[in-house]
C-alpha cells in the first residue's frame, strides 16, 4: 500500500451530511479527523455548563451559531479516538432536518477548516486506521445497499468477519505450505527430494478445494445479493404476460400479510419471504421463419441460461401428452440440472372444470396449477418459488457475492495450479495465491484498488 | 382542551424513523413514552458491561437483534424524562442506513408494543407535557421546512419564544383590562362612572396598537416565509421570458459565489442572498379586441395586485417620451404604493451603442438597464431585488408568517372594537380577545386545533 499517500488522506479533517438527501424530522452531520472537536467548539455552545468540557460518547443538547446568530438547536455527540468508527476523533451534529439547515452547517464546517469527504471516506479511514479489514468495509456499502433479507444477512455475516476469518485462515495455510516449499528448496540443491513430500501435496489440495468451493459459491451469492433470476417462458399466448402481473400484484397482497416484503417496480423484481426475485418475461417460443421473430426467440434462451428458476407456463385447456414430451424433451438439460430448477406452471385452470386425470400423469414434473386471470393459486406459485430457494440454500456456509472477491479467489486457485505444476516438474513457483488472497481482506492492497473499492460508497460513510 | 383524550395519546410508547426517507449511510429511530427503555432492552445488547445500565445523554454501541439473529450494529441513546424532546422517556437509535434495515427496526419496536408515531406527535407530545408552547411547536415545523435564510431566521426567532413573549404579554395587559373593568361593573350598579375610565381606555389603545402591527406585519412576513411574489410585466416582445430565464441563470451562477443561493425549478423560485423570490411571467400587455387574450391581460392585472415587486420591463430600443408617460400614468397606483415595489427593466441595451440622455430622463423611476439576451446587468438587477426588500425589512420586528395566528389576531382585534363599542354605550362585553390570544400560544387549545397543526408535520418529528 502507498503509504505515504495514505497519510495525506489522514492528515485533513472531513465532514459530511450522513443521513438521507432530502428533507427529515431530524439529519446527522460526521466529523473525522483531528480538528473534529476544535471545528466544533468554534460553532456549538453547550447549553449547561463549561462548553471546553465535552466528554467522549455523552450527547450534548446546545445552540450552533453561524456568525454569531443561533443556526439551529442541535444534539452533540463527541467519539475520542481511537473508541470511533474510523479510530480518529469523531464528531456527530443531530440537527434539525430542513436542507438550509444541513447545507449551512456543512459549509460552517468547512469554512472552520473542514474538507468535504469523498464517497466512502469514512469507512476508508476506518480500514486505514486497521478498525476494519476490507472485507468488512465493503460489507458495510453492501448493508447499506441491502434491500432484502437474504442481502442483509450475507453483508452482516461479512461485516462480523466470518469470511475474513476464513480467508485469513486459508492464507495462514498457504504460509505453512511456503515454508514446506522452502524447506524442499533447501534441499533440492543437494538434488535430494524432501522426505514428506506427501504432505505438501495434501496441504496444497485441502486449500484448493476450499478455495474451489468459494469460487462456485459465487453463482449462488450473487444472485441472492442481486435477485435471483426467474425466467418466465412459454409458447405465445399461453399468459406468460398475465402470470408476471398476477405475481406483481400476490406481491402487494403479500405485503399485508409478511413483513419486509417490497416490489422495485422498475425492474420487476420482488421480495417474497426475504428472497429477492428478479423476474425476466420472455418473448412467446415458437418455430417461425420470421427474422425478427426469431431473434426475440433466440433472446428467450440467453434469458434461460441466465436464470436460476425457469418457469415454463402452458395453457392447461391446450395440452396434449405429445405436446408435453416435445417440451420436456426440448428443455431435458434444464430439468436434470442442479444449478436450475424448472417449474411448469399449468395456466388457465379456470377454463377446466376439473384438472382432468390424465393431464396430471402428463405433467409428471413439479407442477403448480394457476390461474393467472383470475389470479387464483398464485400463493402456491409464490411458496414453490421460496421452497425452491431454500432447497438451495447456504445453510451458514460462506457466500462469494461479490466480484473482486470471486476475481481474486479465481486468480488465487490458477496460482496455486502453477505451483502444482511446478512440483511435478520439480520447478519452483512463486506463491502468487498469498498476494490474490490477501487482496481480499486488503492485507495487500493498492489506492487503486482503493479508490475504486470505496468510490461506490455513499457520501456520509 | 380534551384532556381525556390528551391521556390517551400520553398512554403508549410511539416509535418513527425521524431521518430523511430513502438510503443513507446512517438513519435515526426515535422512541417516545413509559416503555421507551424496555422496549429498547429486548433487542439491544451493549457491546461492553451490563445491558441493565443505560444512563441519560450517554452513547452505547451495540447490537440489534431480530430474534436473536443480528441485525445491525447501532449507537444507542436514552434521554430520561423529563431532560427529553418529549419530556418523556425517549430512545434515539443510529442505524445503518439501507431502507431494509430502518424499516425491520420499526417492525420490531412495533412488535415489542411501540405504536407508529402520527406526524408531528413528538412535538405534540412536547406541547401537551408542557417543554414548549403552540408557537413553538408550529416554529419547529417551519424550521424544518424553512428553504431560505429568512424563513429559517423567522422559525428560529418564532422557536427562541420571541412572539410567544409577545403574546404573553398582550395577554397579560388584557387581562389587567379585564379586572379594571370587573371593577367599574361593580360601580356600575351603583350608577356611578368608575373614576378613571381614561386608563382603561388607554389600555385597550395600546393593545389595539399592537395587535394591528402584528396584523399587518403579516403581509411582509407571509411573503418572506413563502417567496415574495415579482411579477415581470410589460408589452409583448420586450422579452420578458427572457428576462426571467437570465435571472434564474444569473442565479445559478450565483450560486458559486453566494452561499444558499438555490432554486426551485419547478416553481420558478430562486433564493438570492437569503431572499426566496418567486417569479411570476406574464402575458404582454397591449389593448387588443381579442376576447381570449384580453383575459390572459386581465390575469396579468391579477398578478399585479399580488405581487410585492413590479419589474415592468421596456424595450430601450422602442422607447419615446410618450409611450413612457403613458405606462407611468397607468401603474401610478403602484409607483407610489408602500406595499409595493415598482421598478423599470430597460432592456435589450445591446441594440443601442451607448444610452441616450434624453432616455435616461424620460426613465425618472428607479431603472435598471439590462440585455437579457446577452445577459448584461442581470447581476445588478439582482441586487436591485434583494435592495428593494431589505429596505421593507422587519429590522428586527415581530412578523406574523402563519395565516391561524393571523386569523386569531384579526379576531381579536375585532372582539376588542365589540369591547370598546361596550364601552361607548355602557354595554359589558366578554374579553373574547383574551380567548384568541390564548389560542395563538396554545393556553387555550382543542383537539381539533391541534390535529389540524399537527398533521402538517412530518412523521417522526
Amino acid at each position: 500500500m502507498n503509504n505515504s499517500n495514505s497519510t495525506t488522506y489522514i492528515a485533513d479533517t472531513i465532514c459530511a451530511i450522513a443521513t438521507a438527501a432530502g428533507r427529515g424530522a431530524i439529519a446527522v452531520l460526521r466529523l473525522s479527523g483531528n480538528q473534529s472537536l476544535c471545528i466544533l467548539k468554534q460553532i456549538f455552545e453547550k447549553r449547561r455548563g463549561n462548553n471546553a468540557h465535552i466528554k467522549s460518547h455523552q450527547l450534548y443538547l446546545g445552540t450552533l451559531f453561524d456568525n454569531e446568530k443561533e443556526l439551529d438547536e442541535v444534539l452533540v455527540s463527541y467519539f475520542k479516538s481511537p473508541h470511533s468508527y474510523t479510530g480518529e476523533e469523531v464528531v456527530e451534529i443531530s440537527c434539525h432536518g430542513s436542507e438550509f439547515i444541513q447545507q449551512r452547517i456543512l459549509e460552517l464546517l468547512i469554512e472552520k477548516g473542514a474538507r468535504m469527504a469523498k464517497p466512502g471516506e469514512f469507512t476508508l479511514r476506518a480500514f486505514l486506521n486497521g478498525k476494519i479489514d476490507l472485507l468488512q468495509a465493503e460489507a458495510v456499502a453492501d448493508l447499506i445497499a441491502s434491500q432484502s433479507k437474504t442481502a442483509h444477512t450475507m453483508a452482516i455475516d461479512q461485516m462480523r468477519g466470518g469470511f475474513s476469518n476464513k480467508i485469513k485462515e486459508l492464507r495462514k495455510q498457504l504460509l505453512h505450505l511456503a515454508s514446506l516449499i522452502e524447506l524442499e528448496l533447501d534441499f533440492s540443491e543437494e538434488n535430494v527430494e524432501f522426505a514428506d513430500r506427501s504432505q505438501m501435496t495434501t496441504l496444497l489440495e485441502t486449500i484448493k478445494i476450499e478455495l474451489f468451493k468459494l469460487k462456485t459459491s459465487f453463482r449462488l451469492g450473487n444472485v441472492l445479493k442481486k435477485g435471483i433470476p426467474v425466467a418466465i417462458i412459454g409458447k405465445p399466448n399461453v399468459g406468460k404476460s398475465t402470470l408476471l402481473n398476477s405475481i406483481l400484484n400476490e406481491e402487494k397482497a403479500l405485503v399485508s400479510e409478511i413483513p419486509g416484503t417490497t416490489r422495485d417496480a422498475i425492474e420487476d423484481t420482488i421480495v417474497i419471504e426475504g428472497y429477492s426475485f428478479r423476474f425476466i418475461d420472455t418473448a412467446g417460443l415458437r418455430h417461425s421463419d420470421n427474422t425478427i421473430e426469431n431473434m426475440g426467440i433466440e433472446r428467450t434462451y440467453e434469458k434461460i441460461k441466465q436464470a436460476n428458476i425457469i418457469l415454463y407456463v402452458c395453457d392447461i385447456s391446450d395440452v396434449n401428452s405429445e405436446s408435453m414430451e416435445q417440451v420436456l424433451n426440448e428443455f431435458k438439460t434444464y430439468i436434470r440440472n442442479n444449478d436450475k430448477t424448472f417449474l411448469l406452471v399449468a395456466n388457465k385452470i379456470d377454463r377446466l372444470e376439473e384438472i382432468p386425470a390424465h393431464l396430471k400423469e402428463i405433467l409428471e414434473l413439479e407442477t403448480v396449477f394457476v390461474s393467472a386471470k383470475r389470479h387464483e393459486n398464485i400463493h402456491l406459485l409464490a411458496e414453490t418459488l421460496v421452497n425452491a430457494v431454500k432447497n438451495k440454500n447456504f445453510n451458514g456456509d460462506i457466500l462469494v457475492n461479490n466480484s473482486r472477491h470471486f476475481e481474486a479467489i479465481s486468480q488465487a486457485l490458477s496460482a496455486l495450479g502453477q505451483v502444482e505444476k511446478g512440483f511435478e516438474n520439480n520447478i519452483p513457483t512463486d506463491l502468487m495465491a498469498l498476494y490474490h488472497l490477501g487482496a481480499i481482506t486488503g492485507e495487500v492492497t493498492s489506492d487503486e484498488i482503493l479508490n475504486s473499492i470505496f468510490s461506490k460508497f455513499c457520501i456520509g460513510k
